[in-house]
């Protein structure tokens, strides 16, 4: 299966910053580590910090990917567009929250998308995202959930 | 390890209603599954529609459990006492949701215990326990989560 | 035909509190003279000051009941987990106050049951819990209502 | 005794619209099923889509009835004069609502008129006229309710 | 005179968790000291972390004790039941927070008890204990406040 | 030690007005039975209808008092500078109220004040001024609460 | 000068209910009393409990008035197109309330009228008719206000 | 085909007030011009300021129309009958604004209407009604939109 | 009959700003006119900045004056304390606004005074204090609104 | 005339998502129907995903387009941005929408756009870009609204 | 050029208080380098923690001073009265807060003042007092912003 | 000292609109002023409409600048992941506005970057950058306020 990871706006800094929380790897790193756990599938990689940027690459997913891991970043809030986009294509869509959004501001509290994903897995750290490639690749790209 | 899988109110009619979403399994049949999958690990199950006996066992789970699994149901949006017992002890709790709840009713979009738990796994059907349960006994009972 | 009547917290105290507003009959005294009046029909009831208890009796109702009256008393407004029970049961539910919750605090305006019963009577006093039974018993256990 | 009958806006078109849920009979129909049953009493029929014309109804109503049945359709919400005609007149009114108007639109859920009426009947079709005259008849015009 | 000390849900683990903030002393062994002071008095204890079984306890003391000292815990804000229950009995009662509950989250900030106690005790510590017991047997079980 | 009572706006009147409610003795009587109950102790007493005229007393106590007992009257809901000016100032600060402010206007629900007194008591009539001193005095000053 | 009162829904009924309030004359004696007083000026009176007639006579003011007094009644809080009226029409429009509707129940709080009228008397019993006059006449139909 | 033009409240005021904006031509006139140019149709006109004979006149179109253009002017924003009136014809209605109402006053941005209708035109003077003929005359009658 | 006429912040500088509004006149001159119509009585005045002056000066009311007339300015909308000074004295208090403050910003939209005051005058410039001086003599110093 | 037609995200879509909706035609083939039928005038065509993007054609317009027609899709909600760009530059904009936004989501009733463009076409499918070319070409490209 | 400096509640404790925050310099100190630094200009100060003091200072500006540096401090969010004084008077005021209050407690985000105000310089220190004066002598005393 | 400007929406326009606020020089122009001001040190500059666009400029200013002074424009109000990008990078930024945005419509009160700058100067005019850029090269990069 192809699984397509998009990472939203300042996850390119993963590893530089807050390192506590984060850990000191950059994402790359942790990729190659995906890659050789899920070494039958085909995990493609994007980052972008523009909106219109990631609604792109959603769409293309439809001609791409099997399924999407989607960590949407400070988006999660505020993009109706990338919303829109997430409900347009056929291919399930999993979102992962490194840290609990719900736990911090209150303007964090509303994600726009939640409603339109296969499954939310928040709080887990990089873990969520090895757990929802484990979950598209079980199931074979159908919709997992109930 | 010791894993406590502890179920909310109406969740002991699984397997009876709305069959198309939750399968006709109840959800005993598919802890015998889990046992079997996670041999080496005592998987204990408690399930109640009493906020108080909730209560009570979380607070239990301290002397007889290394991690616990939690699906509350209908609390998820009222009960600041069961908010307050999984803070209170030492234990990690992962909150499971078999659907998404945000998907919902607008009272069903605020969660009083997510901030409080080490994780949060929503709208993956029952694959949403085996994957607490995985992410529990991996980490050996320690926060897991960033 | 078996009716069920349920009464919520504090119901246990009619007959005592309040006499000019509620009468001095209890509401055990009360439901004799129901069961005379629908002497051809099983009535049954149940009241418990504690939710869990009201899940469980209004879950078994599938069992053992063609309708059920229910007065949630102070449940009425904050348990999410007693109208998932009221939701997830076959049985018709007639939701029942003594006097009109609308007329009382801000937070009494609220009734989370209230798409889920069958039909709301209130204000109407015990008169209420009659003409519930009556329109449960006309329609032979089918959804009376439009 | 001498019972009103006052329809609201809208319920004219009883029996024409939506024949699944209000059934193909019109209400004038129904009217005279109801003069059947309560043949010693003196049912009053009024309907108007006109807000004004129901308040000048309802004042009437001191003069020439005993009692009031009053289904408000869409001013339940949005009339605070027809409130404060209900208010105004010594008459007992009920409230009747053919469907559970909390079960619709937000803006449906707020009545100006439930803390005013003696009682109120929801979601219980046409039976709720039936029982609404019921308790006006049996109660004899007095206040009804606790 | 008789006084009745109840605690809410989680108060069974004072003296174990957050020892700075709240000692390293269980309740049960503080009751001594209370009981030592008030030696002319009669002081009754009850915790359960079920809403039913302190709603029941509540509506008991009008046969067994002279004053209520309650801390409803995480209930103060949620159970509109326990607020009924305090309403609905003659005893009066003194309601006591250990910690400040205004100084938390919002969904603390709003008490459904207030109106009903006959004086709240907030932000003292244990303190706060001796003192509402102090009130009640100083006013002999009037009402104390204004 | 030194105790500063400061009474705020209106609070001049107490004695003259609602009699039932308040008593008819004005504070500074109720003032000497404090004094003579905590002999060994300095009342200092400050009553002002302006809001800068308190927050200056209260800066001041600073320099002279060991424990101040303050009632801010209507300037509990509106006075964020008065609120700063007990945060500003390292004297424990105990906050009064004679009646309960919660059981009134909605406005008067929220307290600026809460979050940074070192405890409330509110409900207690004047009983709350001769708690506070003795919880303030028998601390020596110290932080009170938990 | 022409004047012309204008009297809102229910307000037809003065003299008939709550005599302790209102009084137990009608407005049509106290119009009698005002036209002697005002005995220069010509006094119109018209009264509806619809909104549409109150609109209509608003919108002719224009032909045959210099100036209008107008008690909106129960349409104060609701009537947009009441409102869009006084907007339209060139003569001022003097508003008044026999008691002061901010002191009754929140939805009474918000008057679409205010901005748009030349002026509000309100909590002035019917004095507050007498009042208006004497400011349109006295003025010359001028905008009175600043 | 027979279309019916309604026009809501005030807007019998056209071409009088503020003829910067609307023009100083009165909406009879316009109707000419709309007439000459759809020939070939019935174009029927109704205006009122009342509620009620504005649901009266749209019920009845039912029988005598096959499209509606209606401008609710300020009964947009308050009428929940017309809004049910709007929904219980099976007569497609265009909903027009002359100017943009979401400009205005918060209260007129909310309408109860816009769910209900075809479409909706806004902020395109009259040149709005022209349109809105054309859309309903273009699809004979069948819903237009998407 | 004595009347006291306070005025609250800024209104120091009647006269001085926004002539084309207020005129060019300082309130003293006013107030000499003031004086002479009403010959009979006496009229004081107070203006002060201060809020506790200003409840200082109500306060001593009761014991120099029959009756008030109170223009609160911007304490109007948050003056908890001044509106308690209002409502503790016995002396009836007319509240008068110059402009109409309903018509500016939405947080002049809120009156702490409204349901404490005889009766409200807004939007009427100084003819305001006439009226209220009127009213006030010529009910004596009796409450004089319904 | 130039006209410009600027598609936001996600409506590069169009025939291929929800063909019973928004038919199978993608938006490119419409287009040429347009320019067929508009043939005297440059029909310009933009869309694109990206904010920035978006907001640099609207800027640029100034120097290429006598008018513009926007379907700014999910960003009518979120942008202020863009809104900011419509009010920046001296060409007329049309809003439109194909389907109702009103009749979807809470958040997507909220337009940042609309009191900024020269009107508001909703709900009218395709022929709503019709219309507003027609308007725009009728106009000259002048201010066409009321 | 004279440059009067207002400092509002509690900013008397400056130097006192949180030492690591504000520094150790008292604002007196800290105004001897101002004078130093800007030699050729008058710089007058003032601090109250009284309202009207305030106030009172503010008017009596306009004939001592060319420019206002004003700190409301609490009064910043509460104060309509000194919002009033401040578009009340001619002379430039420049708003200035040590900290930035918005990163503070809700009820610090709405600051009464900033719409009248020349301008806002927050969480610049005292840094904001020195660069407000350079503002205001650069300028002239003309109105200095956009 | 290296100094970024960061632009962000529509403010390249900046001399075009509305030049009796902004002037008519573009920022540009105004650039070579600043540029000759602070001839010691290095202003670099950046604009764009694109919010991506401005999150890459702002983490690469952490490899390229000391300070940076940024005017977030319309995405203050809207841009979750342009403030995440300033809480994520070391250097020190200065939020500037040209204007006060508090002083128009609501959104735009809200400011989602206030808590992450160093400080913030509003309603300056040009002069606002001046100021910023004066504050970060005298504190030599370091954190300026408190």
């Amino acid at each position: 299966m192809k699984i397509l990871i998009i990472n939203g706006p300042n996850l390119n800094l993963l590893g530089q910053r807050e390192p506590d929380v984060y850990g000191t790897q950059p994402f790359e790193a942790f990729l190659e580590t995906l890659r050789a756990e899920f070494a039958g599938h085909d995990l493609l990689y994007f980052q972008s910090n523009e909106e219109g940027a990631l609604i792109n690459r959603l769409q293309q997913a439809q001609h791409d990917a099997d399924g999407v891991v989607l960590n949407p970043g400070g988006f999660t809030h505020t993009s109706v567009a990338l919303a829109d986009a997430v409900a347009a294509i056929q291919v399930p869509v999993m979102e992962v929250h490194i840290s609990n959004p719900w736990a911090r501001e209150p303007y964090r509290r509303h994600s726009l998308l939640e409603g339109r994903c296969a499954g939310t897995l928040a709080g887990l750290g990089l873990e969520g995202y090895r757990l929802a490639i484990e979950l598209l690749t079980e199931s074979g790209g159908k919709q997992v959930t109930s």
